[in-house]
């Protein structure tokens, strides 16, 4: 089995009880969306591979910033993996969510910004350009106040909306906006979303 | 007047022009679209500008691969700057080409396939997705034989296509496309295209 590994302080989690299953004889191989994960994993001892090995993941296990009831649409991004944990998810036969249940929402875009990764040449007229769609664009910033840098050297403006009512849509004109490298919307990826809360883990299937 | 530099041969005709009129008193700041270009207009007295100091430009001058008859729809990317004349272009008030009469063609790809800027991550997956489009997708490598790496750390896929019969259609959804940067297709950014043959150059306006 070939899985994709997630980015974020839930992934986290999950890697942790992966490299716990491999040490008790399940035998996986895995690719990473970061740097981070790809230490974790290492370090835990789970086989690490690469798309000129595998084309195709059986499982991808991911957090997200906001899970729309229903659909399962996501925000994912906070984390700054966006770009690499959707080619992931892209190729994913299923992408699983894993998140607490206050990333759960009506509509997706009621708690935070939609994440957008977009190359630094001539980034404030894609800013410009992310406002002719509604978007108001802010540059993100790591703790230290220095403009984020993701892992493939672009920045990430975080895009609030007055309110997303046709996610695909949208994530379809950011997609095609010049100087866009992409969104941090995933539409029709997740099929299977495991919230935690007080009372434990449920388990919500799209269209569920 | 803020002006846009392409980049490649025939755009490098274009800055050693303007370099001769800028010794004459034409008073300029431009934008260039590469290292390249960057180095030759500093060399030649140009002053260089950003987009910090301005967002639209008045002009941009710059070649292109194909120009096709008509809507002056453009293929552009075989010198490797896609991205950044694409940016630079986007924010032009005008869009002028020059180019050799031999790139004039009556309907886009017959010469030449279409550069697609992508994400090194998971290029091979991106690669399978354009396939499903119907290009036949080749990695770009340098005169030694090297992966192609563009100004922004990323490869180009040289993407022939049977046919294309509805550009428009088609940049849009390359452009949406997980793991693609921008593709080589302008559409409906050129208004004239200085078109240069034995009878020396004539101008073609879109449209006409």
């Amino acid at each position: 089995m070939v899985i994709g590994l997630g980015t974020g302080s839930t992934a986290h989690y999950a890697i942790e009880a992966l490299i716990r299953r491999v040490h008790g004889g399940l035998r996986i191989r895995a690719i990473p969306t970061s740097e981070r994960s790809a230490a974790q994993a290492r370090a835990g001892g789970i086989p690490l591979s690469t798309f000129a090995e595998h084309r195709r993941l059986d499982l991808t296990i991911d957090g997200a910033d906001e899970v729309e009831l229903g659909t399962l649409n996501l925000i994912k991004g906070l984390g700054g993996a966006l770009l690499r944990e959707k080619i992931v998810a892209s190729v994913s036969a299923r992408l699983v969510i894993v998140a607490d249940h206050a990333k759960l929402v009506d509509r997706l875009g009621t708690k935070t910004p939609v994440p957008v990764e977009v190359v630094p040449f001539g980034w404030e007229t894609t800013a410009d350009r992310l406002r002719r769609l509604g978007a108001d664009p802010q540059s993100r910033r790591d703790a230290k106040g220095q403009l984020f840098c993701t892992d493939g050297g672009n920045r990430i403006l975080d895009c609030r909306f007055r309110s997303i009512s046709d996610p695909e849509s949208l994530d379809r004109m950011i997609g095609q906006t010049v100087g866009v490298v992409e969104t941090g919307l995933f539409i029709g990826m997740a099929q299977i979303a495991l919230i935690a809360d007080a009372g434990g883990v449920r388990s919500i299937r799209r269209g569920g």
